[in-house]
């Protein structure tokens, strides 16, 4: 627990630009906060296909998707960050999430979320697979081996389908969300609004 | 023209609820950086027409729906504004906006769209035609019979299919959205960066 028992909940999809930009902020936000932050990976696929969607709606609505770029682009300058779109999109976020629950476990959770995210958007690298994610977690000092042979065990892979379904039931639809009990605040302009309702004691 | 030569275009729907939330504040922002609003009602139903949806995506994703109230209620808070989602949503904008062209010409547009904003969004009412929409001309002082005559008039409805037709062209696809120039800015929290890009000179 943090000093003021603040505690903030962020779901993210290794997926997601917009979980990118929270990802990479959310740490020095929720110190300055003094929060507590739990890292909740999960997979947006499922909540899409669930309303009809089978891809990204920055895909199926292309001025959408146009705008998504140029928002982030323009945030990402604003704040220092690198920013390249992977030439498939969105990436398959399957193996990087399991992944991040053993993190979870093991206390590596948060840098390992953030070296996945800036090798997919900041470097447009394909992250769907263990050729890229395997050099991200010996970077970490981590023994890969032993890791992905743990994230072919059935509890991990159950584990990530609960969050999945938690997620939905408790009426994300979207990422990053943030969480502060049930209240739900939806996208990384809403992340400072969160700390401060998580905050308000 | 301002004295900086700022300039924004502020693209909104009567319908939309974030839009409600820029027309609160656009005015003191704008000052407060030295810009020029160009008022730009739309109608957002034949965009969402043309990517097939029939009606609002508050109401096509529950989900989604649910958080914007959620959303908007914590902003109206925090910015002394009222809140009610009116019965029917989203409300028919045609009327208002034809009579926002009006207010273009002469002058009256800005309070006009605030006032139909509060009457919609802080009380609830149905704006969707001229029970509703003469009393609120009378309140600013103006000829409201005159006015409906006016919109009848084929160059009135010619316009708002322009304008709707524009919007689309330059790649609006939701409200509210800013434009400097061809940077397009979608979404009451865009308004402080559009300003900033405005005013960049």
């Amino acid at each position: 627990m943090s000093a003021t028992g603040a505690r903030l909940e962020f779901w993210y999809d290794f997926a997601s630009t917009y979980s990118y930009l929270s990802a990479m902020r959310i740490e020095a936000l929720a110190a300055a906060a003094g929060a507590e932050i739990a890292w909740k990976p999960f997979l947006l696929g499922p909540i899409f296909a669930a309303q009809g969607w089978t891809t990204s709606p920055f895909n199926l609505y292309p001025a959408k998707g146009r705008n998504m770029v140029r928002d982030i682009e323009r945030f990402a300058a604003e704040r220092g960050l690198g920013f390249a779109l992977p030439q498939r999109f969105p990436q398959s976020s399957l193996m990087a999430a399991r992944l991040a629950l053993v993190g979870s476990d093991e206390g590596w959770i948060a840098p390992f979320t953030r070296a996945v995210y800036v090798a997919e958007f900041a470097h447009g690298a394909d992250i769907s697979d263990g050729q890229a994610l395997g050099p991200i977690l010996q970077s970490l000092h981590l023994d890969s081996q032993k890791i992905f042979t743990r994230i072919e065990q059935g509890d991990i892979k159950d584990r990530l389908r609960q969050q999945t379904a938690e997620a939905q039931a408790r009426g994300i639809f979207g990422a990053p969300s943030f969480l502060v009990g049930d209240e739900l605040f939806w996208g990384d302009d809403r992340l400072e609004q969160a700390l401060a309702w998580a905050s308000r004691g």
